[in-house]
């Protein structure tokens, strides 16, 4: 059974969000899922694509806004299919417009969608865990990844898990979803075991997304179908869909419903949303601080820091403790791993005074 | 009695030392006095002549080495007299060599030796300061000024007064001149209130200034009055020259011998030896923080901070309490006022890889 569920598996990666809390090193032109935070020497989206292509083969479609597509094909020259869409419209139409046209293709194809800005470090563990959740999907569930909680964090949705889902060894069905909780809320989900994260993975077949769409939102889940049918209408009907995220339109509903799984995500997950995150997951080099790009141009003293000297200057830290230096072309950010967060408010004030030039 | 000693007094700018703690700003390029520090709109070393061209009018001689002759005309289009050293051989050599040079043109000539780099906040003072130093030297004495302590500084020489001069209002004999001294010794002299900062201000004769040398350096006076005489001796005399400071070759033994004056010099005076200085004596801004040039480059965020944005780059800064952040074209240091003092050991260990480039 495996190997015939694989081979109709796409792996579906909307490529939006722009990463504010990265700036200066994201912009709007150059958003976070096209550049190399992992200082791999591929992008987050390269990356994405990578670990996809063993369990799926060229069944990738990468969804992306019109701005960028030049930019995704020029990173990812082996796959065929980029969606752009003509403008933001969230999630559930990026991944349900994907999903309506491989549902024309072959009616049994299952759809899993990944972001393109995530991190995964365990890419077997990765596999395992999609497998098992494509089988589940096959059965006509909506499976979602339950990532366990490394920490209280207020930045994601969690997922209570509850029953079995039998004839499988980790799936249990989806008892809740719940919004990014409040700190409190957070600890007391992290310490009752019961909670994940909700990491924003889907699997599930083309048509049951689009069928649990309908059943919601029917104007949606047919204006989608209707553009898959006639690409020529997607200029033109694509503004009039509305404006969603998968989580709220399908996997909430569904989940009272009792037809969404859970398999839990084994593999090291990690959403880089701010420097603080990059900072954690970027290892100290030699000189003992932590240089995404080259390390030469770093010269540290008595400093814990994370530095990216993006503008090829050399920059020196001294007597520092975790700080963060982001240096490119036209602009400079000197913060703490502990205020990380508010680089977003500098961002916004920057957009404030029409610096569009900055953002 | 005033006027005509005034008139006799000529102003030797020595204009050298690179300023290594203020790198990335400093460099052996552009040194310190070339720079406008006070973001004043005019340099350290037009300012210094700024404040004395009311004292003696065009009367001014500026010695620095033959690499920067050219950039201190640019600055001082004014100054006729900039005389070049083929070498760096020690203030004592370059203070010198301007006396003896005067000393031929008027054997009356008094001098005033002052530093490039230093601020001074209250030239009215200076200027009241300058016309009694000038009267007690033309009585035969080597006079210095006094800067009266803020804290127990350890990176200045101390002055010890005594008796003071007959017929001056504030001129005191100088009992004794003492090196810069550790922390338990500066608050030592700090708490006696005997002491005053050697801020390195000498007026005097010029020829009271090279017979107090030749009695302990009589080949060092021979050689400066014979390269006075015939200049055309001086690319192969002056690497000769004993390489010694002023302090050492003349002012510490005429001290003992009972010749030195010192005069208080209560102007607000500072030495801009580190970026914790420069902070100090530069007000916030609108944005509450400290800006050295285009204040409308900097976004700060509950931030306490020095920020230079030499390059033209935008710099944010966010959360953080008493940094320095340094920005220009090619280098960037990002460290904090305590620690201001090691960018010293950054720019050694730039020097040590060959980096002449940056250094």
């Amino acid at each position: 059974m495996t190997s015939s569920v694989m081979d109709r598996l796409w792996a579906v990666v909307p490529a939006g969000g722009a990463g504010t809390r990265l700036w200066p090193l994201s912009r709007a032109a150059s958003p976070k899922f096209l550049l190399d935070l992992t200082d791999s020497g591929r992008t987050l989206l390269q990356s994405t694509v990578d670990r996809l292509t063993p369990l799926v083969g060229d069944r990738v479609v990468v969804v992306t806004g019109a701005a960028h597509e030049e930019a995704v094909r020029a990173q990812l020259p082996g796959v065929e299919r980029v969606v752009a869409e003509p403008s933001p419209r969230d999630s559930m139409a990026a991944i349900g417009l994907a999903a309506a046209q491989l549902e024309l293709e072959d009616p049994e194809a299952l759809i899993g969608s990944f972001a393109a800005d995530h991190v995964i470090t365990d890419p077997e563990a990765f596999a395992a865990c999609l497998t098992e959740a494509a089988e589940v999907a096959a059965t006509g569930l909506l499976v979602t990844i339950g990532i366990e909680p490394t920490h209280a964090a207020t930045g994601f949705g969690y997922i209570r898990g509850g029953a079995s889902v039998p004839g499988f060894a980790t799936a249990e069905l989806v008892s809740e979803f719940v919004e990014k909780p409040d700190a409190e809320r957070a600890e007391a989900y992290v310490r009752s075991g019961e909670y994940r994260w909700n990491g924003g993975m889907f699997l599930v077949r083309a048509t049951t997304l689009l069928d649990l769409l309908a059943e919601n939102h029917p104007d949606l889940a047919a204006g989608l179908r209707e553009i898959a049918g006639d690409p020529s209408l997607l200029a033109e009907r694509w503004p009039t869909l509305t404006k969603i995220a998968i989580d709220h339109a399908v996997a909430e509903p569904a989940a009272v419903a009792g037809k969404v799984a859970m398999v839990p995500g084994p593999f090291g997950w990690e959403d880089i949303g701010d420097f603080s995150a990059l900072a954690e997951m970027t290892p100290s080099g030699a000189s003992g601080v932590k240089v995404i790009g080259d390390e030469s141009l770093v010269l540290a003293q008595d400093a814990s820091c994370l530095v990216v000297p993006a503008a090829g200057r050399t920059i020196a830290v001294i007597g520092l403790e975790d700080v963060v230096v982001v240096d490119t072309g036209d602009a400079l950010l000197v913060t703490s791993y502990a205020r990380a967060q508010e680089v977003k408010a500098v961002v916004d004030r920057l957009k404030a005074t029409g610096r569009t030039d900055l953002t």
